[in-house]
């Protein structure tokens, strides 16, 4: 399955994506393409040392034009006939123009238990909340912001004395979890949808699996 | 410390915590009185059950008065001075008219990761939405809906399969263990507020605690 990932920011989801492949954890993947909106970053040269065409479609250059955005981004793919997208840390809302070209194909990570905290910079919204659990979701990518059907979540504790950026980097480890888990998951067609409930094929958890339970603040006794 | 539950169904939250008191997990409670809004509460029993005074006070007696109900309500806790408000299943949002008269002494546990699924019957709207975690929040009452800082969260699985009754079994159960684990800290006064992040005193998390994720459906290897 030929995927393409499209980054704003320094790649490391894109990393996450590409070592866990290479270690053969998501057999059936070919990583193609890597589209950035910016050309500072750091996401292209990632793609590039793993033998992506990196490309940029600069968002400023299409300034409240989010269509002629999507249109070039869409001409960028073409070429590569593209199966899955991939939005890695990819700083812009898509619309119908670039959705419609990839029906249930395009998916997200998000740094927070959707629907909790969705859209841009939620680090400090998640701070200043006094969430006792955080996390991260991905999802497919429908026309809301962050509101597709859940593939997989993972949670994580917010610490005392946690500012943005510690829970940033708190929920980006298990981001390197659990996306590459969902892109497998994609690539080898275990991914139902019903709905907008996501489900797997073949998933019968163990009698462990389902009485785990993850509190916070611990409990004592 | 003399604590009253207010309860609207048939107080399962109730008998975890008395049973938890009963027990001695919660260090310096006392029990005094259950107040329900119907007279049909099974909460009601209960609370005789474990020799507290069972009041009912007919939310149905004060239509369209709210303030008129929370004043009862006051009215009926009075004689007791209660120093901590539980509410535990209670269907009721309660205006300033009564959190005004319990400062930062009100709380209540929610069957939903708050911020996300605030509001009345969320199960459905959890199972509907797909969330992959679904959990329980013990949190202060503030004047809006759900939305006071939180004490502690537990998070469970969604399991494929399920409805709303199954989910709502599974979110109680680990109500039922954060639930006296919060009055417990209420009660020895660990619990700090800063803003409206709650924090608990001289909690040290392991590392081991620290690094706790929980990821559903589970990671494969």
């Amino acid at each position: 399955m030929k995927i393409a990932v499209l980054c704003s920011g320094r790649g490391s989801n894109l990393l996450a994506l590409l070592e866990a492949h290479a270690q053969g954890k998501i057999p059936g993947a070919e990583f193609v393409a890597v589209i950035a909106d910016s050309r500072d970053a750091g996401a292209l040269n990632i793609g590039r040392e793993y033998g992506l065409q990196a490309s940029v479609v600069p968002r400023a250059a299409f300034h409240a034009n989010r269509e002629g955005f999507e249109r070039r981004l869409l001409e960028v793919l073409a070429p590569h006939e593209i199966e899955l997208v991939v939005l890695a840390g990819f700083q812009r809302v898509l619309g119908a123009t670039f959705l419609d070209a990839y029906p249930g194909r395009v998916v997200n990570i998000h740094p927070a238990l959707l629907p909790a905290f969705p859209g841009h910079m939620v680090w400090a919204d998640e701070v200043q909340y006094g969430v006792k659990l955080a996390g991260a979701t991905v999802h497919f990518v429908d026309a809301g912001v962050d509101s597709g059907p859940i593939i997989i979540q993972g949670a994580v504790p917010v610490l005392p004395g946690d500012g943005p950026d510690e829970l940033a980097k708190r929920i980006l480890a298990v981001e390197h979890r659990i996306f590459p888990q969902a892109v497998a998951w994609l690539v080898s067609g275990k991914v139902t949808l019903a709905g907008r409930v996501a489900a797997l094929k073949g998933f019968a958890p163990t009698p462990e699996q389902i009485s785990q339970t993850f509190v916070w603040p611990p409990l004592e006794d």
